[in-house]
């Protein structure tokens, strides 16, 4: 039987659990693919600590250039994460012709575009299934599934972190603060939870799918990002009573010339299944013109589910060995000579719904010169909620609207707050509501 | 450029729709492949209708035989349907050596280990994504993504026709034969709906997703399959009342020697996101040891849906073609040595959890008969509803129950039938609880 080497860089979580499989699931993936993956080497400054994984002698070693030098390797698999060392060992696995795997999304997303063109040059493949939404098989999805399909926006929940903490706020009505401490308890968040709080990964995740959807290049820097710190309580419970949930979405929108690409709090309908989507579970929607839409959810993030994609990478790449082949399928879903520069539609050129809260003095004629205000730049009111609760001497106006342009948005708030006729700055949280949009 | 030609055999809906892309979508689909996919011929005895799709003159035949036999196409994509002609044909593209696409799942779910046993001598690749859950990639994320992974279960909502009909049953509280008629009207439905209400198209897919979930010859003739024609709305509303809802669900789980295989109207929760698929939409949750579930969803059926999935295994098999390789991942998922006659586990051994519905008359007593009865064969009971309307002299009494095995419960309501406490055959649904399966 013929023999594939995989030699894994970094045994921390995931690394473990790709070692696991390849191991402990050995027998399974040779009956599927014919012929037997080796868990040559795997590299690690700590080759000490127990991971419950079975190592033969002398696989675990310090070395990682060891592995991508190795000429008996032929796949790599790099679990270090991070874009310093993890950037040169993937540089060196591919100049030394080797297949490469890895879920570094921060890599992907701002290092890709040289990446895969060095991969392009060496005629090998790099393989990122784990590096958007864990287990779910999105990037084979859109390389694969939907290629007959002109793709025409991704909505997704991308990152398990926040989507826990906003399900908590939700079901417990804890504060975001609260929360997230639950959420570093309970291994759901970091130490340093910045990352994922401000959107910054679910941004990394959205460049990656935007470049296989559209045929662009991966554009991290022109992404909007607004993350999910500043959600309160109390705007939960009134969407809520509009019949909508809130969750950070990456959302992605193919205009023609040029396409949407924002990550922020989103209000979605009850009957979204995506707002069904809860803990830190994710989920996306992809609409294509053949197609319609499909939903694909999973676990975004964890040792076995994560591995689990990492290892269908591997044995989609032995399989292009076994036969023989590389690059069978452009790394960036198009032909290299077919990727374009789309520009990305910055955020005030953006149409959407919006939720708006004023903090105002219980005294008449606000709601009046607010709603003034906003319908002298064009932006029209669908319902207002004016029975909140008071504190500290504000009420709270609840509005919804009907589609407008962000950058409308922004004067007729900057004008409200200047008139004092609010007590403090409003929130702003955009509404996703097919219904809405298809009526406009 | 290369050219890979493509011959459609068969021009109804789906064969329209796959010219329709392959047509429309050419130099999409070209800037992701590399090549151009021209379609050669289509073959219909019918070649007078337009069909609003743009054929160069020639294209349409109405010979299939001179598609299969056209040494100049690759890749021959059926689109007949049925067991007859379609079989004949696969058959003699296979011994031509084409690459063959089909969407026909009574086909393969009936005679797919005798094609494809002639496709593996032929080394050809059947490509059936379409089969199985319309436009949705289950076929390729069993044979790919979750290459890793031992299948543990899969439960999914395979048919159009029974969710719509289910859907509006649920929602507007019609009776079945009402929401068949309206489904037939909207198009969901057949003029002839036996094969979709039931359960006999939902057996087909299921037959398919086991062979490629678990390694084992195609069996359909031992799957159970039970329809939706006889539904109550008051079924539905009692379901309700419990946090059910009920959907005609495929049911496979791998117990290790046997697996289950179960086709049949199943409540579940609502908190089960299954149980919010609603109308024509389908679903499928698949379980793996490594990646927990993950949920594909998206439309079933229809003429694009289902043609984007054709599309898909057309352009996986002409991406075979290009890299000179055939056979890259073996068709039913497995190395053919590997393949495994599994026993089907009888319905009669399965364990899970029930809805009773007993029509008894309106006096005291009858309860403690039934519950006496239901106890005797070890048969618990989890909870009663009696407060029924009362209908011709009869009231309702729901109990659901515990986990229990179909045997006893089949013998223990033979015993209250021929006690003479009730009026009528008991209804009985089955329920799938992952919450009350894990307790036990």
């Amino acid at each position: 039987m013929k023999n594939i080497n995989i030699g894994i860089l970094g045994c921390g979580t995931v690394g473990t659990g790709v070692a696991k499989i390849l191991i402990e699931n050995r027998e399974l993936i040779s009956s599927r693919v014919g012929a037997l993956l080796t868990l040559k080497h795997v590299a690690d400054l700590d080759i000490e600590t127990d991971r419950g994984v079975a190592f033969d002698k002398g696989v675990l070693i310090t070395d990682a250039y060891k592995v991508v030098d190795d000429p008996e390797i032929d796949i790599v698999v790099e679990m270090i994460g991070g874009e310093g060392i993890a950037k040169d060992l993937i540089l060196r696995a591919i100049d030394n012709g080797k297949q490469v795997v890895t879920a570094n999304k921060a890599l992907i997303a701002s290092h890709g575009n040289s990446l895969i063109k060095a991969a392009d040059e060496k005629k090998v493949d790099v393989a990122f299934e784990a590096s958007v939404g864990g287990c779910i098989p999105i990037i084979k999805s859109l390389r694969e599934s939907l290629v007959g399909n002109h793709i025409q926006s991704m909505t997704g929940i991308l990152n398990g972190t926040c989507n826990y903490i906003l399900s908590k706020i939700t079901d417990v009505g804890t504060t975001f603060e609260k929360a997230l401490v639950e959420a570093q308890a309970n291994g759901f968040a970091e130490a340093d939870p910045t990352l994922d709080v401000e959107g910054f990964d679910t941004a990394h995740k959205l460049a990656i799918l935007g470049a296989l959807a559209y045929g662009m290049e991966i554009n991290l820097k022109d992404i909007y990002v607004e993350g999910i710190s500043g959600i309160a309580p109390m705007d939960i419970e009134f969407a809520g009573q509009f019949g909508y949930r809130i969750k950070l979405l990456a959302i992605s929108k193919n205009t023609g010339d040029a396409v949407e690409a924002r990550v922020h709090p989103t209000m979605i309908p009850f009957d979204n299944l995506l707002s069904n989507v809860n803990g830190s579970l994710n989920a996306i929607t992809i609409s294509g013109d053949s197609v319609g839409d499909i939903l694909l959810y999973g676990h975004g993030a964890g040792m076995m589910p994560t591995a689990s994609a990492v290892v269908s990478d591997v044995v989609d790449l032995a399989r292009n060995l076994l036969s023989g082949i590389k690059q069978r399928i452009p790394v960036l879903s198009y032909q290299r000579e077919k990727i374009r520069r789309i520009p990305v539609l910055p955020i005030d050129d953006i149409f959407t719904q919006y939720y708006f809260r004023f903090s105002v003095a219980d005294r008449p004629g606000i709601l009046s010169k607010i709603s003034g205000v906003l319908g002298s730049h064009g932006i029209s009111i669908k319902s207002v909620h004016q029975k909140g609760r008071k504190s500290e001497g504000s009420v709270p106006i609840v509005m919804l609207t009907h589609l407008a342009k962000e950058a409308d948005v922004k004067k007729a708030l900057l004008e409200i707050s200047s008139r004092e006729v609010v007590n403090d700055r409003p929130v702003i949280i955009r509404i996703e509501d097919k219904d809405e949009q298809e009526k406009s």
